[in-house]
């Protein structure tokens, strides 16, 4: 088998794969307010083999309008997200946000800046009056990172949804991508939670249903390509061929990304804060969130 | 009784009362690396009432020489504080870090920047070669603050201790302090634990051994004075004093701090953080952690 | 005479001098948009001497709806400070907008804030095609402040304005106010520029229409209260009068902000922004500049 | 010819010509403290022609004890800097250093974080009592880029000069590399200038003794590997050469950097920034400039 270069999203092993159908696997495509939507489903055993991910479904939005920044194109895009998580969620009971990844390194900063933007009404529901009583009741919690916690973040969240007994996780993190143009405006949405080194076993990571025993909604932006993947996808363009195993000793460690990283990253994550907001919150626009946050 | 403006160091509760012993208080004062060090222990219920404070020690390090930034005094400075924490550390066991507080405003991001210098080793004691096998085992955890993550500071911390069940938490926040001339120049350290809200009784939010079942040793530096207990207190010096409801209502929600409180603040939290990590790694020196961290 | 707390703003200049009239200062009061607009119009001699500031127009405009976080209180506070401000500038002709001040010392940030959100054409105005032709030519400079830079700041702004040529400078700083009640929630407009030092004949650091021989209009933001300026004012407000030295050397170094003022800062300094760019470019909306910024 | 990708490195300019001697360049190898410093000299307009570079020196210095944080590294490696510095520099006079590039972008902020820890003095110099007198008068300027000032930065460097006089510049930038393992661990010095836009004749941007009338030594960090130039370099690596034109279209707007760029430019901008205060103030040690910074 030829090079196959690392990407979190299903749709990328999707089309790796050719367009020919898959058994186990069912692809839908549509349009919300001008964002393309594509939705991978696993639906057993053997798409799940076929794709090397769990089986559930994966949809992907994909928000050009924003990047080509268009007028109300944030709104539309906040809206669409939330519409899409809608489907996804329990109707009621409270939620966990759990902002994933390392605020200090920009492109992994996708669940902080998108936690950052989350409306949290868990302390303000029993408040004197009732004024928030209305409100869906949502924690936020973001768990950092191994390298500078000691502690696997799932471990983390596991522990604080002990406590507070959500009916539903959402998970922010960022993602790898496969193809350059789909990085910073590119959002994947799954019921399947998160599943760190490739869900080989590793439970003690797994962060789902499987383990947190409620839905577990992962909510991804892809922000980085490995630097060896581009480079076999580059020259695969080209028409050459390289060779794996020396191409990821040459690339290891470097990452590829846009250059104004910092600027797309913070806007496309709070597109994710607030297509959260909304989805938990149907009563709230966003300017009302702007207010809020 | 006249104004009692509020803080949080147990050395001010004491000058408050005047210099005449008080029942149930012993006070003792040394000199460690040029740095003084006062400490306020509380015997009893007694003093435990005269002070407002719960029983047990509280061990105050004034931090001049880092003010004047002379020559050796963050070295000596994060020994100093090594060595104090160490008398209130169990000698062996693995120790969970708090940082607490919020990052986003600076007075109130000492347990942020703290966390950032901690060396973190619980997820390297067993890696392969075993050539981290002779470090203490350490984990750090950020829980953030209520308002943004709508759950109390100290539930966060409570479910991740009863995860890895540490043998001690070493609880890192910013405190209010009654003159101005000790903001970030002064840490606390005390065996007592965190008791927000005057440990009156509220011990949904108490973050202690009574509630762990572990030491929890509090540092805290001072990073604010209320803007109504700086007026009363120069109006004090200058022979006036104030009434102290209008005083409260009309300095509500200011807070007094250094001009350059975004350097002063960063400077002595990463002491606190250097200081820690010396307590329980006592093989390394400071040049060292310049490398680790 | 007894104590004169410092502050930058005419307004309270004025009120300290009680309500009856002076010679040689007129003062208007109106309404824009539910925004509060005074004018203190200094018209001589006498009246700068009285007032301790330059003969000019002082327009503060009081945004108490932004801090409520009313409904388009960000779009109209925007709008009515670009009307006070396109009264002040020239018609026509290059602008050049100096962001003052220090960004790593958060309640001096406003200048780089509302730099930020400037939007500079300078570069793009003989662009290919001609599409931005319509608008109007706008650079801008941040010049470091002394301690930083070793330069005073209006020496590389005057430099700057001598390589463009523009037809008017636009100076935005922050302020010291004497009532903590306008902190992050004022912007006085004046056509006298900056004069730091209370303009007493230290031409070498003044921007104004003298020395730069154009309009050079100021716009600040106070954002801090001197500790011994609030100390004074509280304990006037209860009845005692303090004594003015004592204080200065108690509250030395010392000022009192707003508890969230990293938030604060950067929601007004925004708007002082879009503001700016709204008066420049009548043309534009709010939502455009979202986009091009 | 085949494909040359982009370098600002005149060290990877040679070394893509191969290891032969070529007319009007010379090559020089030596060690400073354990550090790798290569010097290219190119002597006249054939080895200019030769290497696409103005005729000068280009000193390179690798500092792979700093990336595997040695002990002493840093105070070693700022050390060996600032003696290659004084060999550029005039013995006396005032000097202006420039932080070129937009701090708000990662990979670009070299110039200001070396800006930020430069030690300034020009305002001191004549302070009463003489203590700084014994210092060299040294100034700082941080020009901003086109896009959010309007503005040429060497146009602000320029203006600035003139009125400061300076007897040398330092300018230090983010430079752009072809092998990724020199990202953020080499900085080249020379004593050409900055030439943004390869020099051909774009006089505008120049900012050299040319234009200046003193000379500029420019200190660089490559921190980004333009994303075609890896593909290229990694397919050549694998034995594939890959067509220029689809390269550069396929991977337009992308960098490569390290995944903890964040990191890895703040460290070595520090040691840029110590590196050019040792040159410029011999009296001092790294000790004397953690405190006075």
């Amino acid at each position: 088998m030829g090079f196959l270069p690392r990407t979190d999203l299903a749709l990328e092993e999707r089309e790796s794969r050719g367009s020919a159908d898959l058994e186990g696997v069912r692809f839908l495509e549509r349009d919300i307010s001008g964002y393309r939507v594509s939705e991978v489903i696993i639906e057993n055993e053997i798409g799940s083999q076929a794709l090397c991910k769990p089986a559930g479904r994966y949809i992907t939005i994909e928000l050009d309008r924003l990047i080509r920044r268009e007028d109300s194109a944030f709104e539309d895009g906040a809206r669409a997200l939330a519409s899409l998580l809608s489907d996804l969620l329990p109707e009621n009971g409270p939620v966990l946000i759990a902002g994933l990844g390392n605020p200090a390194i920009t492109p992994d900063a996708v669940g902080h800046i998108a936690a950052k933007n989350a409306l949290v009404t868990l302390h303000l529901i029993d408040a004197p009056g009732g004024v928030f009583s209305d409100l869906r009741s949502v924690a936020c919690v973001e768990p950092g990172v191994l390298g500078t916690t000691g502690i696997e973040s799932v471990e983390v969240v596991r522990a604080v949804a002990e406590k507070i007994r959500p009916a539903a996780v959402i998970a922010v993190d960022a993602l790898a991508s496969r193809r350059a143009e789909r990085l910073c405006r590119t959002v994947q949405i799954t019921d399947t939670g998160i599943v760190p080194g490739s869900g080989v076993g590793n439970a003690r990571k797994e962060l789902s249903a499987n383990t947190l025993g409620v839905p577990v909604i992962a909510v991804g932006v892809p922000t980085v390509v490995d630097a060896a993947t581009l480079a076999a996808s580059l020259a695969e363009d080209c028409g050459a061929r390289l060779d794996e195993d020396r191409l990821r000793s040459a690339g290891g460690g470097l990452i590829v990304t846009p250059r104004d990283i910092d600027s797309k990253v913070a806007d496309i994550s709070k597109l994710v804060g607030y297509g959260i907001d909304l989805a938990l919150q149907p009563s709230l626009s966003v300017s009302d969130l702007d207010m809020l946050i």
